[in-house]
């Protein structure tokens, strides 16, 4: 049974992504069919086909940056009708029981299935994401798209605008609050859009000149090259919130002392152990805080789409054909694209 | 000119403590001259007698855990009387212009001056602390006492006390909420008696057996041993809030792990570069923070001792004569306490 659908999958962790057919579901009654029409690439994406971060199954269908039209509905949904534009993120389901489920923090509970590279809760199926026609998605996970928003220009907002929003209201920034954001890649560039919009002073760290051109462009207040003692040692005591955006091992102690009184480092992009050490003098006799954060839960995700509707934020995006995703895939691991690979899904038809 | 007092100074990182006779400055207009009826004894006291933490000048007379009665005011005081009780803590002056001084977060002010081995601000003159028989000190950093607490035993709230009070109140300790506090020293002592008070169900890490009886009477709901993987295990994801008194380095990924989301592990005891090194994915993956918490400011500082008068909280404490305080800081050295020592300042007399 099921709906056929053409995608694209991995096969394994060292080749190629192809074309690949293979079946959705039946709408159960609480769920939502989607007709994809754009679909995000996210660094995650490359890191489960390459099975950076342990075993994978294949084959696999990434991707959970979805924006697309809702082509039809079960029988129990309320929330959404045929024709509108919707979204869906990192998560399709959690067991909505828990601690975290009852307080809309469904990113942390023990049981949520991502988007794709995991399994149905139900039937055990494997999940499959976004580079594909069509995802049938329980109306609990499914989001709804301000209508003024550009639609190839807000599926980075379903990862990337999310991981940066959800620190920021929880770090409580608002207007006059001054905000760096480390890195000018997909989240990066979400950061300082968004922390704008809050009404924050803006700056970003940079370990090389030449982005200072572009991160004004995105509304940056200011540009601090990270690699430059003096430039640091101008900005020690600083920001209320910084935004790690940095994918790899680095030391943090630096940023630590560019926080003021109370201040928190958010990591959102290293995930390991901290080297070299954490120096605990500048966390005690100045109460900062080393913390990080993992995306949103579904209604703050929600918030976030309606902010950055009210806003009007969206991605800066390169929009691509679905045949292009292995190059694409290239060019993210260099940093060659500004800022965000978005795939006009119209290419798989 | 100022008025002589007796005392008991360290003269030099390696020798006893001794009598020692001082002048105290001429009251200033907005300065409360405080006769001192009892004194804590603080690590603190220690660390800097022998100069642990960097170069220290002698003669030191220490601590910053002061109970008084007003004996005189300058002619601008307004917010005490002769023979009112009152308190001093770790901070005599602070700028008291900076943006941590406007926000009532005078500890994290960079010029604040501390209660003993510092300097003051206007004259440059040597801070000398409790180990003696008067103080004087501006309006601003004097604290009134609760009439209904015993005077002895609410000496270490004034440090002791606000350390723990001020991270449960940062991170909005209420009923209901799961706290543990690492350690049963003065700090943590204090943490257990306050979280309690609060409303929260607390749980004491502890090394070794044999402190259950001691925690549960001090209010302990728990006893986690941490040295037990069984039982750390068993608590996984559970804390809201840990506050870590351990005065060394340790590994603090275990009580990370213990956390719940959203949950913070705050410092207060150790000032150094943490090892092994710290995780960052229980940090992204449930938005936990490792933190840090310096005494409190003044607002608050009063705001905790008026708490402890409501629920009538004083610390344990073992009263000593003045003439036994270098025996005291070799017992406090080896934990040998329950839980504070408090000198008696009428053996001075």
């Amino acid at each position: 049974m099921g709906t056929v659908v053409k995608g694209y999958a991995a096969h394994s962790s060292d080749t190629p992504l192809v074309p690949f057919t293979f079946n959705r579901r039946d709408l159960r009654e609480d769920d939502v069919e989607i007709d994809i029409l754009y679909c995000g690439i996210c660094h995650t994406d490359i890191h489960h086909v390459r099975s950076d971060w342990g075993k994978e199954e294949y084959p696999m269908v990434p991707e959970h940056e979805i924006i697309g039209r809702v082509t039809k509905v079960g029988g129990k949904v309320t929330r959404f009708k045929l024709g509108q534009t919707v979204g869906v993120g990192c998560l399709v389901d959690s067991c909505r029981e828990c601690f975290s489920c009852n307080h809309h923090q469904e990113q942390y509970c023990d049981n949520f299935v991502p988007t794709y590279a995991s399994k149905d809760r139900h039937d055990g199926s494997p999940t499959y994401g976004g580079y594909s026609e069509k995802i049938i998605v329980s109306q609990n996970f499914v989001l709804h798209i301000p209508e003024n928003l550009d639609l190839a220009s807000s599926a980075p907002l379903l990862c990337a605008g999310i991981t940066v929003f959800s620190p920021l209201r929880r770090w409580n920034v608002t207007s006059g609050k001054k905000v760096a954001v480390i890195g000018l890649g997909g989240l990066g560039h979400m950061g300082i859009k968004i922390a704008k919009a809050m009404g924050a002073e803006v700056t970003l760290f940079s370990r090389s000149k030449g982005k200072e051109d572009d991160a004004y462009a995105l509304g940056a207040d200011n540009v601090v090259i990270s690699t430059s003692e003096s430039q640091m040692r101008s900005v020690r005591g600083t920001f209320d919130l910084i935004i790690d955006t940095i994918p790899y091992n680095h030391d943090v102690n630096p940023y630590i002392n560019a926080l003021a009184p109370d201040g928190a480092l958010v990591l959102v992009g290293y995930f390991g152990a901290l080297e070299p050490r954490v120096e605990t003098v500048p966390l005690i006799a100045r109460g900062k805080s080393l913390t990080g954060s993992l995306i949103g839960g579904l209604a703050e995700t929600q918030e976030m789409l309606d902010f950055c509707g009210a806003n009007n934020v969206v991605a800066d995006i390169e929009l691509i054909d679905i045949q292009e995703i292995n190059g694409a895939f290239e060019r993210l691991l260099k940093s060659d694209v500004k800022y965000r690979f978005v795939i006009d899904m119209q290419s798989l038809k």
